[in-house]
């Protein structure tokens, strides 16, 4: 760990260290490159990946995780960047994962873009990477909680993630963290389209960015009124107003992420929450094995065009189900 | 179908024709009581449930469907009866399906409630049935659509299906029709919840129910903003007023309905709909039949506590899930 007070300096060139084991190694000694190249490996899944993932996983090592989520220039990433330099003030080392499921590009592609970031990038108590959607069987929604543990078994206690826009991969991505954060701003309809997304229930801490804009009491008030209305439960999430440009509220929504942090670890519900993340995270790799045996039957031929036979009324859903099943456990 | 006309006069003993398919022809032949229990055999599931369900799909017959969904007390149970009364005014003869997904009584128990169904009771020309959640594997979002096919099989052209609530196996059942209809009430944040509910992209009507109350034109105004805001297709869901207590505004619902199943007639997004609802629904089968399968490999103890390997870190998710895709197809 004391490394990565330094800048980086690869110990050895990453490709001659291509064994998982040997490149987690390098990383938790501070190589950077070594890092990315396990990322990778875990973005693209398949046999690489998945040794990956064991890996991480046997570590057991966890780190605090943040999502923060809304919609498209709602000013996520500038949010983000500040919550770093509060982060970093306070002496803590910070990764970063930004999540796009509407991109193939990863790494560097994105980053590039990411100006406001380059005040962080030859800090080397801050590791910022891009993740989009390349060969992983299940999709982000599943790379991303490996990548999480992977970062944390390379080192780094605490992860930001941030995600581009609200769709059902996004928000499901943001919501596997312990702490999520949903960014809304001073618009009409803003806080009914969080709403809808399904983001009311999955929000731990809510930020009301570009709060020096007219309308800001009001979306505030819509957003209290709408937790009024939703089943109380032992954690009320607060509503911070932020203007991220300036910092403006920063050190604010950081003291509130950190006391939501406390009252997960308070009242236990921190364990039972990564333990029920676990549990999801497993029937979803087991629905991804099913779907893709269930879709290799149904593309062999073997049982002809059963879809079709069953929308053309010739063999009834339960028919064609027990056909399948039977089909698959032949195999 | 003639048979209907004349008040129900069992031509014999139900019991004593038990078989399926005798029953259905007894039923086709306008012995109600006949209908009620093969209605009863589809919700209860297992054997004769099944043997019901490939024989109403045999048939090939289809009945218009029209689901009526939204909050408790929002007068859905008003509207449907009204909705049978003009109906039955055009000479049409009617099914109801009452569903209730929260209720384990079924038939004639949640029906003495509905007093004002009474009025239709005697209705040679309705048939009124209600629904719970039975043995059926799938539950209500299975078992309803094969009622649906039974009761056209029966000779039900028409079928009206009522929830009583908003959640999502209600919302799931109520979209599972030709055309779903969307009631809420003047109250603020009734249009949020329907909102919330998901009911914005599946309603094809929406109901302004107890239109004389105050805000009846604000709950509109928000509904068709939210209408604004959605991704604009062929058909934009009309608003009606109405006062169903008093019948103000039905006969416009009516004709709405009627609209939106001839727009779906014409622009063959009817057959395209009906598809793709047998499609999702032979998958919804798979998916329950593969669940069993799992939860017995789970449960039978062969692969010991396999969840709690996951949540407590020995095993790794991929793994856990090879194992037990294994045992099953060793099965």
């Amino acid at each position: 760990m004391t490394d990565r007070t330094e800048p980086a300096e690869p110990p050895d060139d990453v490709s001659e260290v291509s064994h998982p084991s040997r490149l987690l190694s390098a990383a938790v000694g501070g190589n950077r490159r070594a890092l990315a190249k396990l990322l990778t490996m875990v973005e693209c899944g398949g046999r690489p990946g998945r040794a990956v993932a064991a890996l991480s996983y046997r570590s057991g090592r966890e780190a605090a995780t943040v999502g923060v989520t809304g919609a498209p220039g709602s000013g996520k990433s500038s949010l983000v960047d500040r919550l770093v330099t509060t982060v970093r003030a306070e002496g803590e080392t910070v990764g970063v994962l930004a999540v796009d499921p509407t991109s193939p590009f990863s790494g560097g592609a994105i980053l590039g873009d990411r100006v406001r970031m380059q005040d962080h990038a030859l800090d080397p108590g801050v590791f910022i990477r891009s993740m989009a959607t390349r060969g992983h069987l299940g999709g982000l929604a599943l790379a991303v909680p490996e990548a999480l543990r992977l970062m944390a078994a390379a080192g780094w206690p605490l992860v930001l993630v941030e995600t581009v826009g609200v769709g059902q991969v996004e928000v499901e991505v943001a919501s596997a963290t312990d702490t999520t954060v949903v960014v809304v701003n001073p618009r009409w309809g803003d806080a009914i389209q969080a709403n809808k997304a399904g983001l009311l229930e999955t929000a731990d801490v809510f930020v009301v960015n570009k709060a020096d804009n007219p309308g800001a009491a009001e979306t505030r008030r819509h957003l209290e009124q709408m937790l009024d209305l939703s089943v109380p439960g032992p954690w009320r999430p607060p509503v911070v107003d932020t203007v991220a440009t300036e910092g403006t509220g920063v050190d604010q929504l950081w003291a509130e992420i950190r006391r939501h942090q406390q009252h997960l670890e308070d009242d236990g519900g921190l364990r039972l929450r990564r333990r029920r993340r676990l549990e999801r995270e497993f029937r979803a790799v087991l629905g991804a094995g099913i779907e893709r045996r269930v879709e290799a039957v149904l593309a062999g031929g073997e049982l002809g065009g059963l879809v079709e036979d069953v929308v053309d009324h010739r063999v009834d859903p339960y028919e064609a189900a027990d056909r399948l099943l039977d089909t698959l456990q032949r195999r």
